[in-house]
This record gives structure tokens, C-alpha cells and sequence, in this order.
């Protein structure tokens, strides 16, 4: 909906509307762009200004007046002023007694100051109800309509009626209002938006590192040994050759990596008898990142799918191609169709696809609007049973592809292993693993546990 | 966000929030879960257990009562505990009634008892307000705040007061309630968590047995009559070229069979002149589950458009492509390029490509969150006017590279059809009938019929 | 979760349910629709009809009485009737004084009456509250349960509380109420489910405008040029050859418009020296069709991409490869590998994957469900930084694969460039601009000025 038109024609006055008056204090770019929304929605506004100059980027229907005018017109007050700003407000204490004090500040890094604005607010203002909201959204989506990105406004305050009216204007601006508890949240919802990712930061650094290592890996054995003992210049690799070695076995890794942490655990409450005791922080923290690490993996899948696909168009490849056929016609000879050969190629080729097939599948289902749409059953369904058939046909994706590597001495240049072997270390554990657990005799103990069940009752923390 | 820290940091007491105290039931796995998460929350929790002892797993802030005491000390109760003790609860009856009494409880499988357990639970009790909530919610979700999976919480009850009350606590630890009713939609949320895709079992036997029969009907043709007539060890086409040759063919037949009930259903409002009687079951059970067969269709054509990219790199085709140069060049001649063949060639990857990129935009826009964006018109155009193009494309694509097997003799082995004419046979029928539909003559009574309009308005069912 | 089922068992009476009765005027498609949806949802329905006759299509429980007497019975009266009927509302206005009348009527076309449906309703009800609601959403959803399009339902209205009412009733049949204001969005309201993707209006129109330019100008030196002066009938080349070349076009300018007006915002006020006057109308329009321009780039890259795959499997390509090699094995000699040459066409091909990689990645965050759970500095940082990174490597893919025509004389067929030097116009103007835009001595004035500094405060507009 063109929000916009929308938006100037309900401007008019509309005068049968009962919505409570909000008072802002500050005429800033975000105190008028809340101004101009609120307006829209029918709220009447107040600005609480130090100059009471009408200024024409202030929103035409609202009034502007002193703090202390402002503040008494309105049961809700907006602070729209910076933090270094607050201590003007102290001398307005008992005005704003029992009015809900709403703090929309945000700091410039995480944890700038001690304690959050928001509380920082409430020891200036002792007898106000300060409401932390609205920090998470710009001005400019609010005054352009483009709020593509987050609608949520994560609210939190002491009291609760407070909270209510604070969360009802937050739904009436078509915003979506996120209880986050108590004036405790403040320093985390202040927070919020100063993030970058951050459940992504661990499985994105592991990646790069692993990314780093296996790029000089594969520049040592396949670009500068093959220069030094075999005099060809195969620096051309780096651009796509190595690229396309590394992204499939990062892929293999990290998917194994995600399905780690589950058989970890599960050895772990084996072995301790019950489910009742935390697992290590580490374990945790593992099991929290594992969408993260699935995705990276994901991304890597797809980058290997496309380098291959498009591997026919390279010039390399045309040119080796052309090479050996010549090479045939030449020796005037065709050669058979090895069968064998045809049977592998085909093989890997399928598991390949049917692997990464499955994998978009269970990315897909990670997506927030689709797992929004699916019980809990289902979503287990999905991210373990279509998982580790991932996983399996990931595996043999490899084994097959490069399964005759194993026994070739050549594939052992200055006796270290080609990557394809240390790709499938972590993968064939992973399944080794589970292929045990499923085991009924393993597997019975393993769900009583998880029921509730304790080998030994009296355990303590 | 984070929400684990903040969970932690809110968990510190705070005296001032007014939240209504809510008493828990049993300190099973779940009880705690929840208990934990709403003492985030702010709400004061009372639980209510046989054994009054403190366990360490119960979170330190609640206080844990006699059941009696517990249910004394707050206006709802959740019943944490499985569907074989209720009857424990009998003589609590006096005291709970009046009071929010909340059924969190699953079965094991689908209608295992013959009424509901909150049903059950309100004939125990019969003073009090049963409502069923949470059930839908897995304990592990809960402590983790790994709330990937539904976020929605199914509320049912016959009391709309005491039903307000869930879904706003509900809404308190960052859920979404829906209201489903009266109590008797209790039996349908508790079967919902037992479900497994229950719209997709249908498409999915469907898709499996017509795969199954391709894969034979083609095994026979391809691998076997080669292999007995033309001496030929084609097996590895199992691998690879029998499922790229079944992929294309569940694609378009999967794709036709999403618009053949379209196209029946006008049939019949035609043959009726009404559009006020219901349609056969089976037709109406076909239109339910169009968008899954559209889905499974979406993912026949991916499986064949990354075979297809991936063919090149078969060790089969690089043998084959060699072996037709080779023989040129020992027959010392080139051969010139074939226009037609060149045009048939473009012509078919180009609709290919064209019918599959319309196909991933139909499926973009049955993504919740996309579908959820456009108005009616919109879906509407996307979901027919584009689903049309698509099939019209991708029957184009098939007969443009078939073509030419139709008046071959070659392609009727064991004088049965190749199965690329047995996948026309649907899209054709559909897009011959819709084609019919489209003219005016066709189309004008039944828009009307659509609109309302009756030919005989004296029916009856 | 199956809601059918659900709703036929919870169509049984509840007499415990206390929700409020609704009357509905109109026993029609959707009044129907609309009434048994309500039964199922647990309120009590009353229809006004003229014909007070029960016919076998209204829902069983509902009851039909004359229009006085329905509306005497419940506080709230949906008018499921057609705007040219509701004069027949007239003489009704003293019993529907200070009731809820709930307008959910919509138009054929765009502004077909000088004001809306329900402004026409509240001027002949002048007692009435009037609230308009439901409109966006369709019959045959409502009726089986289908609601994949949009569950949204835009309610606007004078009278808050009356509002209130209606969307409690929205969100009781499981749809999302969004308060639009006042009465006056009802013209708006009345026109969204008749719009069609009204945002993408412009961008495809340029799209389809600039895609038929190219066409034509590829056409002239592809096909006819090369048919005139070199006598080879290339006419195929419209088939493939020619859309996997203006795709990639399409894709890069495209891309590059998406930039191109940020860049101009950043130079226009660096030379006003303050971010408070508005910028041009065009370029506000430009900026607000960005992610659209984006997605449909995405398209023709995505094409572009596929196009590309598909080449090796052309006829002309694998005849052309043909050819070149029994050329080299007619002359007895085998071509050594030219290192330049391998490491153009690998790094172009990588280019263009990463590139294309990042693209998709960009696209992905732009689906509503993703770019809810981003908070707006993550969403910035994906839709800018990732966003340039994206066109910094689809032009360096360009430049690496096209730079050797710069120099060719052969590229200049009737002295007019090839269209890849072309598409390199927007993007590097960008790119340059952006670049000195990032120089500290012009970046920190711009910071500056976007921090609300000014360099000359008196301005006025």
C-alpha cells in the first residue's frame, strides 16, 4: 500500500478522534519525524521545545511549547533529545510525576555509559514511568514509509499499564511492539541496534579462518609444487580452480560441524545418565550457532555448484579438452566408453545434485516465514531427517568423486594429503557417530534419558 | 537480539511490575520452562507440587506450594502435568473453580483419546475456565529462546474473558496467540504438534508413484531394450539420464495437474449455470492442495535444470562429444553448421530457461512472508496469469525438443511411447480446454456464472 | 493446521461463549462468507434481508430477519451490500444512531466515485460510526481457509473505540487488523485491492523500454550486419545469443540505477549544505522504487546467469568447438595453453560468480520475513556495502570479459559501440562518484551534514 498517500490525506483534522494527546520533547530529525507519523495517526501532538519559533520542518498541526506547557498537556512524553541532554530535565521532576516518560535514545557504541539511558532517565526522574521504545526504528523509514527493514519496536518498563499505552501507540503507527520485560532490558534493547550480526561473528571468523588455511594449502600443492617439480605455470589457478577446491569441502565441513554438537551431546547424556545437567558452555554456545554455520555452509554449496557448472566455459577446460581429443585423432584411434568411469562420473554427479538439492531444501525452511508455518515436529523433521540425508549424500558426493585419490601416491605431494581427505574427517565421525546412536540398544537409553529418565537420581550441580 | 542475555538480565526482581501471579502445576521439564520464561517476564510464580522441596532446577525465584496453596495464590493455573493424572486434580475442583484453569498437555498420537484432554480436564472440573494453550510450544524452545519454530501458540476456550488473559501472557513471553475458538477445536490443537505436512501427504504419494512408474517404464526402454537389442551396457543411465529424463516429465505433468482442477471446476459452473452448488469432494480436496503440487512441481524442474547444467561435465557426453569429432576429423571433412538445427537447439533452451525462471517467481510468491505482502489481485495474477505463461513455456520447451521423436520410429520401442509424449498429454489437455474458456463466447456466462448470476435459480442441494 | 476441519467442529453451539452478536446486512457471496466465518469463530450472527425466507445457503446457525430487527439486535451491523443499494440504508439511520456500521464494500476501478464507499455511507448515516474494514479480503479465502494472500485487513474509522471493536472481531477470525486513521484512508483502502504491484509500475516499464532498445540495437549488429557483410545467416542468434546478451545489459544498468540516486542525494546536499530542504520530487520517487529496480536486476542476472550455463549445451557452441579442434588435428598440431588467455577467462568467471553470489545475497535480505529480523544497521550494512561490493564485482566481470573490444576496430560495426561498452556507462559513473565520495575530505562535511549540521542556517524553502 502506497503508504504515503495514504498518509497525506489522513493529515486532514479529523476532529471526532479520540486519541490522547503526546507531547515531544526536542524538535530534532526524529522527534518531528515521530511527530509527523503520530499526526498522521490520528494522535494530536505537543512539542516541548526551548524555542517555542514555529520552524516549518515542524509538522504543521502540532504546537510547540515550553518543556514545562508541553509536558502538562500530555499523559505521554517522548524525550527526543540526546543523552548529554538529560540533566535540563531535572528541574521538570515533579511535572512529570506519574506521566509515562517514553526514552528513544541510542548510544554511538555498545555499552558507552554504565547504566542505559532509559534508567539513567529513571534516577533523574524518580516519579515518572519511563518506557524504553521506539530506538530500533529511523526517522528516515518513518517519515519515508519505507520500513522495509525491522518493524519491531522492543518496549520494556517497570510499569505496566505504562508499558500498555506505550505499546499501543507503537501498533496504532503500524508498528510491531515486543515486550522485552522490565527497565532491566533497556541496556540490551539500547544495544540492539548497534549490532552487526552478532550471532554470525564466531561461525563467520571460523569460516574465514578455515577459508585462509585451505587457500594456502591448495597454492602450496597445487600451484607452487607443480611450478617447481613439473615446470607448469599454473598460477591461473588461484582465480577459480583452487576456489572451487575449497568452497565444496568448507561446505562438507561446516554441515558437519552444525551436526556436531547434537551427537556430542547426546554421548554426553549418555555417559552422565541424565538429561538435568547444562551442558559445557562451549557445547551451548555451539548448538546456538548451528543455523549460522548451516547457511555459511550453504553459501559455500552454492558457490561450488555454480563454479562448477560453469567450469565447461573455461578456457582451461576447452583448451584440455581439445587436447586430448586431438591427441586421439592424431594416434588415429577412438577410445570405448570405460562403463566404469561412466558409472562414477554419473554417480557423484547425481549425489551432488540430490546433496545440494536437499540442502536449499532445509535452507529454505530456515527461513523465518517459512519455519513460522511449521509445528515443531515438522521443523525437527526437516532440519535433522533432511539434514543428515544432506549430510550422507554430501559424503558420498565426495567418496565417490575422489575416493581413487586415497590409494594414489600422487595425490601425496610432499606427503601431505590432498584436502578432499581432511574434508571428510569431520563428516564421516559426524556419521559414524550417529550411525551408532541409532542403534536400538544405544538409541532406548539415549530417549528414556531424554523423557526425563536418570540413571542415578541424586545428582547435584 | 540476543535474547538469552537479556532473559538474564531482566531475571533480577523488580519489584514494580504489577503482573498477575501465575501458578504452575508440576515441575516437570516443561513446567519449569515455562516458569523460568514468565519469572523473565515479570510475572510471580507459585508452583504447585506433591513434594514441596526446592529442587535446584526450579527456578530460584518461584516459590513451590502444596497444590492447594499454589492455586489459593493466583486467578490462572497451568496444568503441567500428563493427561493420566488429571484425576489428581478432582478434589482440587472446589478450589480452582472460577479460575483460569490452562491445558498445556500433548498426546502421543494423533486422536488417542476419544475426547480432548482439555475437554476432559473441563468435564473434572467444572467450575472452572479451561483453556488450551501452549501445547504447540516445545520446552527446549522455551529455555534456548531458539524460537525458529512456530512462534505461534494456539488458544481455545469456551470462556472469552479467561481466554484474553492466555493470549496476553502469551503475547508477555514474545509469542503470538491465536484464538481458535470454543473449546471444541481443543481436539484439533492437540492433534496439530502430531502432524507431519499433512497438506503435502497427498502430492507427495502422488509424486513418488508416478516417479516410480517412470523409473521402470524408462529403465525398460532405455537401459534393458539396449541392452537386449543393441548389445549396449547403458546401466549408468540410472544414475544420471533416466532421472534428468523423469525430472522434466513430474515437472510438467505435476505443474498441469495444479491448473486441470481450475479448468474442471469451470466445466462444471458451466454445465450447472451456478456457482452455488459445492463442488465434488475430490475436486475440492485437488483445489486445496494445488500450491503443494505447484511446489513439488518447482522442485522436479530445479532437479532437471541443474541435471541438464550438469551434463556436460559426464564423462559420457565428453566420451560421445570426442568420439562424433574424432570421427570427423579422421574423415578429413568439417560440417557445416545446421541452421534449423541451431535455431531448434536455441529455441528450446531459451524457453526452457524462460518457462523455469517464471516457475521460481511463481514459487517466490507462495512464500509466506512475499504472499503476505500483495493484495488479492496481485496473488492472483501472479498465481494464474504468470502460472499460465509457465506452463504455456515449458509444453512449449517439451515439444519444441521433442518434436521431432513423434514421427520417428525409432522412439516407439516395444511400440510404446517415449515418455516424452506421454508427459504432453496433460499440459496439452489443459491448455486446449483453457484456450476453449478464453473465448468470449465461453468466457462471458461464465464470468457472470462467477459473479453471482444463475441460469436456473431454482435449485436445490 | 487443517482450519476446515477445525471450523465444522466448532461450528456446534458453545452457549458458554459470550462474544457480542453481529448483525449483517446482505445475504450475498461474502455476507455469507463472512457470517459463517463468525459462527465458527463463536460469535452469535443476525442477517437483514428483505426476504426473510431462510434459504439453504446461509449458515444453519445463523438467523435472517428484516433489516429493522437484525440491526435491533446487535451493536455492530456489517453492510454487505453494494455501494448503489445503500440508499436503501436511508430510512434505517434512526436505529443504526450510535451503532458500529462496518462498510466492507469495494469499487471496480481505481477512483470510480468522487469519495469513498464509506465517507458515502457515514454522510447517509450521520448517527452511525462508521468503520471501514474487510475489503481486502476475499470470499472464497475466507470460505476455505485458504488465506495464502494476504491476511492483512485495513481498518479505518472515526471512532476509535468503534474500531477498536472491529478489529478485536479481525483478529478473532485469525486475520491481522492495521489501523489506517481516520475515516479519510478509507479512499485508499477502497483503491489497494485494486492496484496492481503499483511500485513496480516504473521500473518495469523502464525495464521493458531499455530491454527492446537493446534488443533492436543487437538485432542491427548481430543478425543484419553480419548477414549483410559477412553473408552468414546468424538469425538463430535471437533465440540465445542475443537475450544472454542484453541480460547481463539489463542487469549491470539496472544495478547501477539502483545507486545512482544515492550518490546524487550525497552531491546535492554537500552542495546545499544541509539535509533539511526536500530533494526533487523524480529523485524521491527514484529512491523510493530502489529495492524494486534491485529485484528485477536480480532477474536479469539470475538469467544471465542461466543463459550462460546453458551455452555449452547449444548446437552452435558444440559445432564451433567442433570445428576449432579437427581444425588444430587437419594441421597436426596441438595449440599450447596460453596462461593470459586461462587467467582472463577464469577471473571473468569468477568475477561473475562472486558477484552473482552476492547479488542473490542481497535479493535473499529482501524478503520481508528476513528483513524483519534485521535491525537497521545490519539491513544498511547488507543493502549498501554488499550492495556496492556487488557492483564493484559485476563491473569488474564486465570490464575483465569485454576490455579487449575497447581496442578492437572490429567492435565498432557501423561505428557504433558494442552494447558491453555501452552497459559500462552508469556503472562506472557510479563507481567513480561513490569513490570520491569516500575521500575523508568530502565524506566528513557529507557525515556532517546527514548529523543535521548546517552550513548556512538560514534557509527557507
Amino acid at each position: 500500500m502506497n503508504t504515503n498517500s495514504s498518509n497525506i490525506m489522513a493529515l486532514a483534522p479529523n476532529t471526532s478522534n479520540k486519541r490522547e494527546t503526546v507531547c515531544i520533547f526536542g524538535t530534532g530529525d526524529f522527534g518531528r519525524a515521530l511527530g509527523h507519523k503520530m499526526i498522521q495517526s490520528g494522535y494530536p501532538v505537543v512539542y516541548g521545545s526551548r524555542s517555542t519559533q514555529m520552524s516549518n520542518l515542524i509538522p504543521k498541526d502540532a504546537e510547540v511549547l515550553s518543556h514545562a506547557e508541553a509536558a502538562q498537556k500530555a499523559a505521554i512524553i517522548i524525550i527526543a533529545i540526546q543523552r548529554q541532554h538529560y540533566h535540563f530535565l531535572t528541574p521538570l521532576a515533579e511535572i512529570l510525576r506519574g506521566k509515562v516518560v517514553v526514552d528513544i535514545s541510542n548510544n554511538l557504541k555498545l555499552n558507552q555509559y554504565p547504566e542505559s539511558n532509559a534508567e539513567y532517565l529513571a534516577q533523574l526522574l524518580p516519579g515518572a514511568k519511563v518506557v524504553k521504545a521506539f530506538n530500533t526504528v529511523s526517522a528516515w523509514a518513518l517519515q519515508s514509509g519505507a520500513l522495509d527493514a525491522s518493524r519491531q519496536v522492543f518496549v520494556c518498563g517497570d510499569d505496566a499499564e505504562a508499558k500498555q499505552m506505550v505499546m499501543n501507540i507503537v501498533r496504532a503507527l503500524g508498528l510491531t511492539p515486543l515486550d522485552q520485560g522490565s527497565l532491566l532490558a533497556a541496556q540490551e534493547i539500547e544495544n540492539y541496534p548497534l549490532q552487526l550480526f552478532p550471532m554470525w561473528k564466531f561461525p563467520i571468523f571460523l569460516s574465514l579462518g578455515l577459508t585462509a588455511f585451505f587457500f594456502f594449502y591448495c597454492l602450496a600443492l597445487d600451484v607452487i609444487y607443480t611450478y617447481i617439480y613439473e615446470k607448469n605455470n599454473f598460477s591461473f589457478f588461484i582465480a577459480f580452480t583452487i576456489p572451487n577446491r575449497i568452497c565444496p569441502v568448507m561446505a562438507l565441513i561446516l554441515l558437519a560441524l552444525v551436526y556436531l554438537p547434537g551427537v556430542l551431546a547426546a554421548i554426553i547424556q549418555l555417559y552422565r545418565g541424565t538429561k538435568y545437567r547444562r551442558f559445557p558452555d562451549w557445547l551451548d554456545k555451539w548448538m546456538l550457532c548451528r543455523k549460522q554455520l548451516g547457511l555459511i555452509a550453504l553459501a559455500f554449496a552454492s558457490l561450488h555448484a555454480v563454479f562448477s557448472l560453469a567450469s565447461p566455459m573455461r578456457a582451461f577446460v576447452k583448451w584440455r579438452t581439445g587436447k586430448g581429443i586431438i591427441s586421439q585423432a592424431l594416434n588415429n584411434r577412438t577410445e570405448p566408453l570405460d562403463t566404469t568411469n561412466a558409472w562414477l562420473s554419473d554417480s557423484y554427479l547425481a549425489l551432488g545434485i540430490l546433496g545440494f538439492f536437499f540442502f536449499v531444501l532445509v535452507g529454505i525452511t530456515s527461513l523465518p516465514s517459512v519455519s513460522n508455518n511449521v509445528n515443531w515436529r515438522e521443523f525437527r523433521f526437516v532440519q535433522s531427517k533432511l539434514g543428515y540425508l544432506t549430510l550422507i549424500l554430501c559424503t558420498a558426493h565426495t567418496l565417490v568423486y575422489g575416493g581413487k585419490w586415497f590409494l594414489s601416491p600422487s595425490a601425496y605431494r610432499w606427503y601431505l594429503p590432498n584436502i578432499y581427505m581432511l574434508s571428510l574427517v569431520v563428516p564421516c565421525t559426524v556419521l559414524v557417530i550417529k550411525f551408532v546412536l541409532v542403534f536400538p540398544c544405544v538409541d532406548k537409553p539415549l530417549t528414556q534419558i531424554r523423557q526425563g529418565w536418570e540413571r542415578n537420581p541424586k545428582y547435584s550441580e
